[in-house]
């Protein structure tokens, strides 16, 4: 027996089969390259195609499908709102996927737990029952599993942590992102560095030799790997507001891990112990000693490994 | 049938004998008058042994006790952690009661989840499977139930909303409690409010008639009721504070219902229509639209309520 899982994300489409047990017999990655609306459902559904006709895969056919989406999923429909997917509001996904695959089940989640779950079932959070899983990437969410349950609140959209208040006072920018996304995703991180560049007179650093405009996470990253000032600059304001958020959800859930991923951790996983020493300031004392705080171990992979999980666990709930 | 609900404060020991269908039997209020430590728990054991011989109850006997506490339990020792009660730190109050109730089941919890379960059963969130009450009163603290389920965290020391980091920089004045407890609580108005006034040069309002230490949250709500400038400066900053909270409340757990309650609210539930816009500028817009944020119904009962309703549960866990 086997599972499919597949990431879909803003810009790519991932995907594996994997084995009840959790190895990866096959993975794959595919670009959007511009698809939009109905062209990624069919890309989605022409993929599933693909993998449950497969000669290879024959021996050991796909027996749950799970997929997870950049978006939220409103489980009664079988529908996506997927805001970096163009004509993704309201998608009917369910009902195309189910159109291919027949009577293999499938299962529809959010990244964030997706990538919670691959975590808890495969990486840095094996085994966990209250684990959250920060993800920050050009935006910022949170997968988060309380005793050993995906939290989902009233509506399915909980763990909208990229609009934590962090810093007063409010102001109109943070109106389509929130506060703490606004300074520390991947967008936060290039727009930030641009308005001090903008604002810098004597500034003589390598930031210098791009265009403002084309400046992105990416390179102030490299600018900070090579010391420079206004990279350390952002790099100490979001180090503030991770550590805050991280400090948050320590007070709040108590939870025995937190991993840190997302293709920002990525490079700043190198940051974790600033992170963890500012998030220590703030936190309630207790829950601060209980927790350990971790880079996300299955990286990239976490989507494929938890949608398969999610796959697996439709068909086997004891599991 | 009936329940017994013990609502434990910082300062007195509320209980009531309620039916299970949540009729209010007998209700009485004691003072600790200064009692500390065996003393505190002697009181518990001696109201809970005068309840359980009574005459007046013999009718209908009192089949399971519930305890809230203010502070943490630790759930597999039955002992207790209650900073406001002297001798507290790791209080055997289980045992102790045990030895009193006999065959009477005894549930014991914190505050802030009784609380909230008692607005769940007969207050303002009746019937709500994802809701949060928000107590503020000497500190501030969070009940959190999602999916119907309480939420504990790994150590059961969830909720602890006090230490909220809400607003850079941190300062070491927010180590004892946490930067929201430290602006928002019932000692943080009083605080604030004498730091102003000490500051204060020109003002001859009504909290200049006070010994400038002796000024309490009391003091302050009254002089906001007369217009009074510092006591609006108060305000206006706890009012950003208690917004950011739930507003973060709101991104994190999408709950169907927020419940203002404890000995501040009271006297500011005439600002939760600032509160709420407050919190709408910056939660997740979606679930700031489905959220209800309200007064709690029961007040000061609350407690009791919860307790009992805790005790029933635990004999016929289907209600």
């Amino acid at each position: 027996m086997s599972l499919l899982g597949i990431d879909l994300g803003g810009t790519k489409l991932a995907i594996a089969v994997i084995s009840s047990s959790g190895d990866i017999i096959h993975k794959e990655s595919i670009k959007l390259e511009g698809r939009e609306g109905k062209q990624v459902g069919a890309l989605v559904t022409y993929v599933i195609g693909v993998v449950l006709k497969a000669e290879r895969f024959s021996k050991d056919p796909v027996h749950s499908i799970g997929i997870c989406v950049p978006g939220i999923i409103r489980m009664n429909m079988g529908t996506v709102w997927a805001p970096n997917i163009p004509g993704w509001e309201n998608y009917a996904l369910m009902d195309e996927v189910k159109s291919i695959a027949g009577n293999v089940p499938v299962i529809i989640d959010s990244d964030r737990t997706c990538y919670l779950q691959g975590e808890i079932w495969k990486g840095n959070a094996k085994g966990c029952k209250d684990a959250i899983y920060l993800s920050v990437g050009t935006g910022i969410g949170a997968g988060i599993i309380t005793d050993g349950k995906i939290l989902r609140g009233s509506q399915n959209i909980s763990g909208a942590i990229g609009w934590m208040a962090l810093n007063k006072p409010f102001v109109k920018e943070f109106t389509e992102c929130g506060n703490f996304e606004y300074f520390s995703s991947g967008k936060g991180i290039a727009r930030l560095a641009q308005d001090i560049l903008k604002a810098a007179i004597s500034y003589e650093g390598q930031l210098r030799n791009k265009n403002i405009e084309d400046i992105n996470s990416h390179d102030v990253f490299v600018a900070y790997e090579n010391d420079d000032e206004i990279a350390l600059n952002v790099m100490s304001v979001c180090v503030e507001y991770w550590g805050m958020a991280v400090a948050n959800l320590i007070s709040l859930f108590n939870p025995a891990k937190i991993i840190l991923g997302g293709g920002i951790f990525g490079p700043a996983v190198s940051l974790i112990p600033e992170i963890k020493e500012e998030a220590s300031k703030w936190a309630q004392p207790i829950s601060m000693q209980q927790v350990s705080i971790e880079a996300s171990e299955l990286g990239s992979d976490a989507g494929v490994y938890g949608a398969a999980y999610l796959a697996l666990h439709a068909i086997h709930p004891g599991i």
